[in-house]
């Protein structure tokens, strides 16, 4: 029996972001759908990146994101993906490893480049995201270290990583893995889209080795295909142990058997750029659920942490989750 | 006769700044001084970077922050600057012109990586920069072309560039074309330790060649060695055309022979990363001068770019100055 050494561990694609502030206007002349997230090839990243505005670069991923919530909290956190051994690459490892999270992910000598996400946020503060994926095809289930997820509570994986045959394997392997070492298994499911891609896998996956499922509204209605939430909700209800449902400035909900958990939204005063919401809730409530908190207070963590995200440019925390959680009377 | 196609040409070491938020026992551990530029080495830039937090890239420069500045007022800007054919170097380039400016200064294929500086920002707001000048030390006499310096009103040229024989003398060879073409010259004593080491250099250009001059406070009291701003001041008005200086919340003050204008500075709610905030003002300042506006408004305008720039983390402007100026009836 391997020792616990970790809380979380997470699994996704290691990108940076490259974020701008764009007009309406940009999003229809390159015909982008608002709020959604498009993989995109290397001539098309460019094409982008040539009419794009002058942007800043913030390491992001979201599973990265989330893993450098846990840490911010206080977690022990440990993080597997893929980046290119290049001066992006260099800065994704910087950022993780400065916010207290292991990540030895071998880097690729070769082939494409450090991904990267080119993300328009218009003045409404919603993001639509342009993801060229780049470095993040070499990940495989050589990268799934077989003692690190056997040393954490829960591992937590990404849907977008269905995106990608191989590392679709990583997925299976590493929650074989933990289940095997009698470990947690989360997983989100990203965004609608990815769900419509990969519909019937994910109702699969959910109902055979995941212990713990994060979605927003728009993504477990796409799941089961109905408009009506409660009646995913119930549908998700029998089909896993825990649910964790995000649903923007009206809270969220958590179902757990017979229980259902609902808790409105932390206050923001400005919103600023929605990247990451979702991303730093699984972080604030994973925290709170890996060291057996109630589940109220898990969502709490988990509001308050996509509060400050939203707060800013940029997917990660730009302060200690921990002191902010502390003077909320959350920790 | 070269007809005029710019505005504005800086010229300056272009770097990436690397922008971390820390707290002063930081700076303490570190040793270093905190409000100051220290030039480092590849050896300490690895290490400092090895200690700090997260962090966010975002193109810097003090003069490609000024012709940064300059387009986003809806002037006509260039720049000469030299980064590697590399990553951050890429994004060097696309910041700069995505902006609007003319960046054709050819990148460096081998030798040092783009120049990088690490800038730490205190809960105070101050910054402390560590710069290492990387693929800088390639800037030389070869980059500076000819037809864009006759074509510009202004060349300006920050004094950063002193602190390397090959950048001095591009610098000079510059400001003779421009001389030569009947146009204006620029200078920005940047920084009161950069005046300490090239005292002499520094006056003896101001006195020969160079007809607008911007320092702040203690910028130009160390320029002539005194404690007292007027004495500075009157000795200034004497060697150079247009001084103009620059006292943080004091405003700033110009003289141009027996005129002297004082304004205010302008109001900001909230003070966050001082980084940028002379580039900024130098930038509202020489665009409304070329347009040959009344000093107290260019100083004006120097003032508005300077508050917007200190009120969010990096040091170019966020949102569009001609819009903010037209918004404040300064344009």
């Amino acid at each position: 029996m391997t020792d616990i050494r970790f809380d979380v561990l997470t699994i996704g694609n290691a990108i940076v972001d490259v974020i701008a502030r764009v007009d309406d206007s940009f999003i229809t002349q390159e015909r982008l759908v608002k709020g959604s997230m498009n993989l995109i090839d290397e001539a098309r990243a460019e094409q982008l990146y040539s009419v794009m505005g002058p942007a800043r670069e913030i390491s992001g991923g979201s599973a990265g994101n989330t893993a450098a919530g846990v840490a911010s909290f206080g977690g022990k956190a440990a993080y597997f993906g893929k980046v290119k051994k290049d001066q992006l690459g260099d800065i994704y490892r910087h950022d993780m490893r400065a916010q207290g999270v292991q990540f030895e992910s071998v880097a690729a000598s070769d082939g494409p480049a450090t991904a990267r996400s080119f993300i328009l946020v218009t003045p409404d503060s919603e993001r639509t995201m342009n993801t060229y994926l780049g470095a993040c095809v070499n990940l495989t289930t050589a990268d799934i270290d077989v003692d690190t997820v056997r040393a954490s509570r829960v591992t937590y994986m990404e849907g977008y990583l269905y995106d990608r045959p191989e590392a679709k394997d990583a997925f299976r392997r590493a929650s074989d893995i933990a289940r095997a070492a009698n470990r947690l298994t989360s997983v989100t499911l990203s965004d609608s889209f990815c769900v419509e891609r990969h519909r019937d896998d994910f109702m699969h996956l959910i109902r055979s080795r995941i212990d713990i499922v994060f979605a927003n509204e728009t993504e477990i209605k796409s799941l089961y295909q109905t408009q009506n939430f409660n009646g995913a909700m119930e549908a998700i209800r029998r089909d896993c142990a825990v649910a964790v449902l995000t649903r923007s400035e009206k809270g969220s909900v958590i179902v757990r058997g017979d229980e259902t958990v609902e808790v409105p939204a932390h206050p923001v005063s400005r919103v600023i750029d929605v990247t990451g919401a979702g991303d730093l809730y699984a972080a604030g409530f994973l925290f709170g659920f890996t060291r057996e908190m109630p589940l109220r207070r898990c969502a709490e963590l988990g509001g308050l942490a996509a509060a400050e995200v939203i707060s800013h440019v940029g997917a990660r925390p730009e302060i200690s989750l921990k002191d902010h959680a502390a003077a909320h009377k959350l920790l």
